[in-house]
């Protein structure tokens, strides 16, 4: 019997998937080229705050588990006091075998607080006090460190003001903060966003953007303003693509061709479908869900056909929420060359089993060398761990088809595949 | 290589899995909150008749296994023999590896006759003859306590009188049937029938339900009726949730809100795709089919939006036939906190790979500590080892789990997960 | 450690998975019945080219690896000297973990060359010339001979004149070429055709089509000559069955209700989705995809419910490129006894875990021994080791069900489902 998440084999069932993750994945940097983290606590270096509130102020991931598991809205979003909160969670771990937040919690607590115990009721105060006596003394800064972090793109608002972004540079070339973090354009507000809107994205680009043409014009000047400090990526989130959202998503797609910018796509979400969790606690609350499958892909169809037909396709990357599309994208991806890769699995689907679907089949259907790698997607400081996880699984399953004579033990060909999906692949599909 | 179908290690590949499933789950008595046993065989304590009666004269798992085998249809619903109808059937089992017809077929035989051979032509007139000896002396009642079968729900109209489950309240409380057997509010004619099905629930409720207000007195005075019998729960099945049906399904929602009763949905379902099936032989007959995702679930999150909208929601389990939105229906259940849950893999999907599958997506997805458990969903009286089947399967995945190192070995948390998902889950969720 | 592609236990990870291979599945004949070879050149005993023209000249699977691989496109279909391709896609290859060109690619190196050593840039030009020194003195009929092909049918159109069907049937009846090659009755043309399509049937069967009535007959008329030189199937392939289709679709599955022909159908294809590959390639050039899954099925069970009513559903084979839709066309098959069959898993989904998948999910739905096997669906003719790689696959799967205790160890039936499925079910399914 291997032991809990042991640092030697957890993932790691054959020789040759451990010697892949120690020797070669383990070392390499992290590039996280989509996360939700503040820019501004990076900027500013702000202080950690205690375990409970890393955990638990905004992770709607965790939340979602305490409602299924009856814990009361007061110790979820609510005004319990931080270690109540704490201690509700620690015991709803013990409930969570087979989810990721189980193996993601233990190895947060290993990787930053040197903390070995599983978190359950009885462990839960010890816990909580020894991680919340080293956070006492840290920064987001340190945790970023910790990890390892190289490069990491933040999710900005084509009206935000930047300034941030300019301190953050200025220090990386001064040489006083060695990690690159790197504005990139996400459009949401510009598909979804009112006159509202329009009166912000004038303010800050300096041009009317009541008009057709001014609006293009605000929005070429920011995004201008974007790959000034370094910008590579824009993004955008919807159910589908379609009528309504087709003439917005042109544009965006557009300002990606123009600047050789990767487009990203995060479909098949639904929002909000709980009304009264909205009412009450906001957005981002847990109460977001997958789309059904059937008009997902469509207006996709068309617009990569347009852009294909006049040679103006930007590579871009396709992030879809349902997994039961993930044999469509490939497909699609393949019909593009070298321009559209499928996203890491997402969300509801960076679980072990929904890894393991979407890698096997991504290496079925596409050369598994152009796979752009993991990225957190999160708001928290402490979700790097999750590139261990997601590096661990992968050199297992590279193990596994090495040992069962799928693949030959070609190591200069591994070590390739190892260091271009976890790390050097999205660096130069990227352009970092 | 492992014996087949060996009592110690079928399914239970680790020594946790085989601990977990020997000292726990086997010893647990059986909660079937979902099946379709005839309540008035029960009260009555009818024999069982015959092996192949039991086995081939309701089951149209095994006619449509049988048919596609070639079998004519003489043979599987028409006039031949029983002993010619087993005979066939018998000839069909080899043939039927990897389905869980096979699992069960020996199963059953292991369980309820000590039958260990495996059933093949060669072997057929021994078994009929061995296990029809023992049916002779045998009744249904004896099938349910050889199961170990603690209390069942059965699957009502909610025109039925009742006056079998009278009985059997009856009975249970004077000590005389030791087995709760409650009944269940099955509406699928309340969204399907026609005048008719009016002029039934009018005499059954004394309440004139031709109009809306008189159906929906009609309506609650039948729930009343269920609810002093012990019904927890209401049910129907429907392709899929839309306009044309919307309204008598929040009807049926309301009656499970103001009673704290589980709903439980069927989706997902298309009927009597087989025209000339239906014509010759009727309806249930195996030519029922899996509707194809795409419209299933929008009117679904339609449904649990108004009534989670204004706090009415009542307790819901999801069945969904289609194996393809898994991971659609966890995610809807997240954003309803303890409320929904999804039901376990049933009808197509209640083979191995098919459990296995949506298990493990269950348990990515939400805390498999709320999985609600197995049921039958059965017309026959000896399936209740499909339950050693499922608890079997379960005990091996928290095995690996715990084996791989991904889980702590932590014995009362393992012990709470099989506990709790067996058995006492299911009974605290619907308050039986 | 398994050695790579160890012919003794490449995917046999059991000892009966290994018994059952060696001593049955690797003696079977091949019955090819659904590929893309060009009839001509088997007619004419064509020489086979080089290695680079083989394996490069119209392979889009392969062309889309390399496109996605960033491989310019003179290196794929351009203008290129043989060498030149052949060592780029050399260089890919390495890059191809996890798919099956990775192991096809293999496989074809060894059963026909027995050349032994992984493809990569270092073996490249040795492996070049080896198999072009070999291929120098082979024609396809050689290819055919070492595959141990018994039968193959080729993909035709109603129009086509059949002249080297009627050489190569001449030839099988005088004994000078032992392999049977039938013709299939591939009509696309007849969905998608104009008046140009109908020039060509008034042509071939000297009846005027361009009336209704007219088309009718010369169909007939041409059905009856693919019948009279062995014609087993007809096929067609579309995105899905509607209203636009659906009047061609009919009067095709009448011609096989009408002779006792295998309908084929090849759903959830949509073609040519990038508009500069056609404009510039051409059709099958690697623009094709997926369907995403909604609207496939509809059409098709309005279809079935037609011809089942009036007891004419001719016996037909589905192919459905998404494999979201596995479990729908596994439960609709068992709606319509032993007349409809699900095809292998096919084009985008004949990879290890596409064809596992697939598998698992047809033997929980439908018996397996009713699977029809394989085809490898083609244009070259070094595809045939594929029926190498899913009997491999098969026989592990079996082994597997074995020494789990999931079957016993029943030889005679163990051997009956290999035969059955890897050749003699289709030969009778089909009445070859």
């Amino acid at each position: 019997m291997t032991p809990f998440l042991s640092a030697e084999t957890f993932l790691l069932p054959t020789e040759t998937a451990r010697e892949l993750y120690h020797t070669i994945a383990a070392r390499l940097p992290i590039a996280d080229w989509h996360c939700h983290l503040p820019v501004s606590e990076i900027a500013e270096d702000a202080p950690c705050g205690n375990i409970a509130q890393l955990w638990l102020a905004h992770d709607h991931y965790k939340w979602r588990a305490m409602r299924c598991l009856g814990v009361p809205e007061s110790h979820i979003t609510g005004v319990a006091a931080d270690w109540d909160k704490f201690a509700v969670w620690a015991a709803c771990i013990p409930q969570l075998i087979g989810s990721p937040l189980y193996h993601w919690t233990h190895l947060e607590l290993r990787r930053f607080f040197g903390i070995n115990e599983p978190l359950n009721p009885d462990t839960a105060r010890n816990i909580y006090a020894r991680a919340n006596e080293q956070l006492a003394n840290m920064t987001v800064r340190d945790l970023l460190r910790i990890s390892n972090v190289e490069l990491l793109c933040t999710t900005d608002d084509p009206a935000s003001s930047l300034i941030w972004h300019e301190k953050l540079r200025d220090e990386y070339a001064a040489g006083s903060f060695g990690i690159r973090v790197l504005p990139a354009f996400r459009a949401d507000n510009l598909l979804y966003g009112g006159r509202e809107y329009l009166d912000e994205m004038s303010a800050v680009s300096g041009i009317d953007a009541h008009s057709e043409q001014g609006l293009a014009d605000a929005l070429s000047a920011r995004a201008d303003a974007f790959s000034a400090l370094g910008c590579r990526a824009a993004d955008f989130s919807a159910p589908n693509v379609n009528a309504d959202n087709m003439e917005q998503i042109r544009r965006l797609t557009k300002i990606c061709a123009d600047r050789n910018w990767v487009l990203e796509t995060h479909l098949g979400v639904m929002r909000n479908v709980n009304p009264r969790m909205l009412a009450e606690i906001g957005k981002d609350a847990g109460g977001d869900t997958i789309k059904p499958a059937h008009s997902i892909t469509q207006g996709l169809f068309r617009l990569f056909e347009d852009f294909a037909a006049r040679g103006q396709l930007p590579k871009t990357i396709l992030f879809s929420l349902n997994p039961a599309d993930n044999a469509v994208i490939t497909a699609l991806c393949g019909c593009f060359g070298d321009k559209l890769r499928q996203g890491s699995a997402w969300w509801f689907n960076d679980s072990l089993p929904g890894m393991r679907a979407q890698l096997s089949n991504y290496a079925a259907a596409l050369p598994l060398a152009t796979f752009p790698g993991f990225v957190t997607d999160s708001r928290s400081f402490l979700s790097f761990p999750r590139h261990e996880y997601f590096r661990r699984l992968f050199c297992g399953m590279l193990g596994d088809w090495v040992e069962r004579g799928e693949y030959p033990r070609d190591w200069d060909a591994l070590e390739r595949l190892v260091r271009g999906v976890c790390h050097d692949g999205a660096m130069e599909f990227f352009g970092f």
